[in-house]
């Protein structure tokens, strides 16, 4: 069949058959410090894990009750796409309670965790080639997907003079320079833990929508701040695009639950995309969230915990030499500057974590351009483990010349 | 601030926002159906659901005992981006058990569903642009889903003279004319049911390898055949990307729980990918798969149902009119012409709905070109429902003027 070799069975040239250019994008690198601290795990090491952006309780028992006595009585299909009407109500009523907004539950949209949540509003509004302006250091994942579709992401760089938080001066001279089509940012942020003031939040969403961007809000980490109030954007507009997600504060991770709220002239579109690209989030994780709603109670002791925890790192990482901290107002991170002792946080996260069983993430996954001097310690951890991580901390040599 | 009111306040002129050109996909009308049909329930309408791709049961006892157990005993976090090793392990055990081959489990990728699976496939090996065939009719969101990436699906249309599945010469031939980079089919189909030929599968994938094209195989109906036995794709090549699930045969839809299988130079690919993109899996869901595997006696009491159900219609709809189908040899549906009743399969559906309360779906979701004079029954809901579903069609007076 085949005299020549360079040709396929048709006759035509062969072509060559590789991974797609877009799918060149980096690893998301605290999952791999994930798996390396679990080898280690795997072969009995004592971890203590400051790496997870994951809270080490389990969703609140109202939760888990909701899924017993579901699965007793329903068989767990598929919901409609958009979601469970009760979920959707629920999560409105909750921007009343906590910001006293009312938002309309047709214009919630049930998602699979804020992953997909990110895909379809990214879909929904940006095409190939689109400009979406990032705060650095950020999630990593945002810059990320938007690659993966297509998407441009420059960076706005933040630091200690600015909170961490990009400022409208730089948003506008960015835009002025390269023509942007949306901004997204995070309060509280990850990796920072940083909470924008209210009136800057105003000023962003405001220059958005007098310039044409799409401004979306990654709230994900709201309800876990320390003494700051986190403001939604909707509290300023109703065209902000708004990502949550029951993972960070209801405590539900791997269950894979969030939403978006979009305007209403968004949400056929994104229903259409939900329809096609995931049909429907999981059932079962749609009535855990119902019953999430119930465990307040529990929740807020787990966010206790995290304040504990947070007090103890302010306290002993600067006793251990690790002094210099972005304002930890949220979420349950603090993003520590290490420059006293490496340029090279991959290598001393590893190090730690080889050495000492502390698993952390290096800065790098956050900021390609100054993380190399970053890392992040998570604290959603128990108190105990936090004792335990502070005292190997502590005691590590690596961190003793420079004391 | 703005004195030209077609400029923003950054004084340049005022962009418009809209939603992206991409995001300007069709509906996956059987979601429409389905919820206009749930509108009629919830009127106190009595709707016979012969629209949905789904199981009327739950997922096996098995399963959901697995998950009452988890639920004491795990937080249910986030898991590796690749998944469980215990679900990835029987995954590839499972092409042992039910096809004599071996699957290294490293090469098999947990996934959010099929859905997310086919995302992930997309994404790891089509770039913008890329021609990827698809026979006609089809599963709808194949096409959407890869218009929504910016690929572009030419089509294949197949027929009773081809037993709807595509021939290596119309592939070939489409090849020479469009240049294409990867072909996917579905054996067992949706919507025709129809399995293909083992010797005609194998020289698909033999020409997508000797040519360049990816080939994607999606094996979400195996497991659900009517005498013919489906074979997958990896008895002719470790190239092939396998897309399975366990939505169907497992009864599983609503818990969003599928597999890759890919080829072992795909795999890191994929593993960035989801860990940016969906982080993994649901927790619970994977747990749920892993003791579903324990379940097979049930579901195979599920299969004999649709057997059953199968037989009944295949007799009673010709008796009411309804003469003309693809070859149903599996998954659980029947892929009807009515064309001797209509030439619009939506109006047609609508009207059965509305008229008779038996929810359908309209050939157009699957074949754009010729579904308007087609219909699809679905037999996965109990066989009291599909009696009663019969009785209602065959007293319906639209059918009566033909017979």
């Amino acid at each position: 069949m085949k005299d020549d070799e360079n040709a396929g069975s048709n006759g035509m040239p062969r072509r060559a058959r590789a991974p797609a250019r877009r799918s060149d994008i980096a690893s998301f690198i605290v999952m791999d410090v994930m798996r390396a601290a679990a080898a280690l795990e795997a072969q009995g090491r004592s971890i203590i894990h400051m790496e997870v952006g994951q809270p080490g309780t389990s969703a609140p028992d109202t939760a888990l009750s909701a899924v017993r006595s579901a699965l007793d009585a329903h068989t767990l299909g598929y919901t409609a796409a958009l979601g469970m009407d009760d979920l959707r109500g629920r999560i409105a009523q909750s921007y009343r309670d906590n910001h006293g907004i009312d938002v309309d539950a047709s214009r919630v949209i049930v998602c699979t965790g804020s992953s997909a949540a990110f895909l379809l509003a990214f879909l929904a509004v940006f095409d190939t080639g689109a400009k979406v302006a990032l705060p650095s250091p950020g999630y990593p994942c945002y810059r990320h997907i938007l690659s993966a579709l297509g998407c441009v992401s420059p960076l706005i760089e933040t630091g200690p003079a600015t909170r961490w938080m990009p400022t409208l001066d730089a948003l506008s001279a960015l835009d002025r320079d390269q023509g942007l089509d949306g901004l997204l940012i995070a309060s509280p942020a990850n990796p920072t833990g940083t909470v924008i003031e209210p009136v800057r939040l105003a000023e962003l969403v405001r220059y958005c929508n007098d310039n044409g961007l799409w401004f979306i809000s990654d709230e994900i980490y709201h309800g876990l701040t320390y003494g700051v109030p986190a403001t939604t954007a909707l509290a300023f507009s109703d065209d902000a695009i708004i990502v949550n997600s029951f993972s960070k504060y209801h405590s539900m991770t791997g269950w894979r639950i969030g939403w978006l709220v979009v305007p209403p002239s968004l949400v056929r579109v994104v229903e259409r995309l939900q329809q096609n690209l995931f049909i429907s989030a999981p059932a079962v994780s749609q009535i855990a969230a119902i019953g999430a709603y119930e465990g307040i109670g529990e929740l807020e002791r787990n966010r206790e915990t995290y304040a504990k925890n947070r007090e103890l790192l302010l306290k002993a990482l600067p006793e251990a030499g690790i002094t210099a901290f972005a304002p930890p107002d949220g979420a349950f991170y603090l993003y520590a500057d290490v420059s006293a002792f490496t340029d090279d946080s991959l290598s001393f996260a590893s190090a730690m974590l080889n050495e000492i069983g502390v698993a952390i993430t290096p800065g790098l996954d956050f900021d390609e351009a100054r993380g190399h001097r970053f890392v992040r310690f998570s604290y959603a951890g128990t108190e105990a483990d936090m004792i335990e991580g502070v005292r190997r901390i502590a005691n590590w040599p690596r961190l003793q010349p420079q004391r």
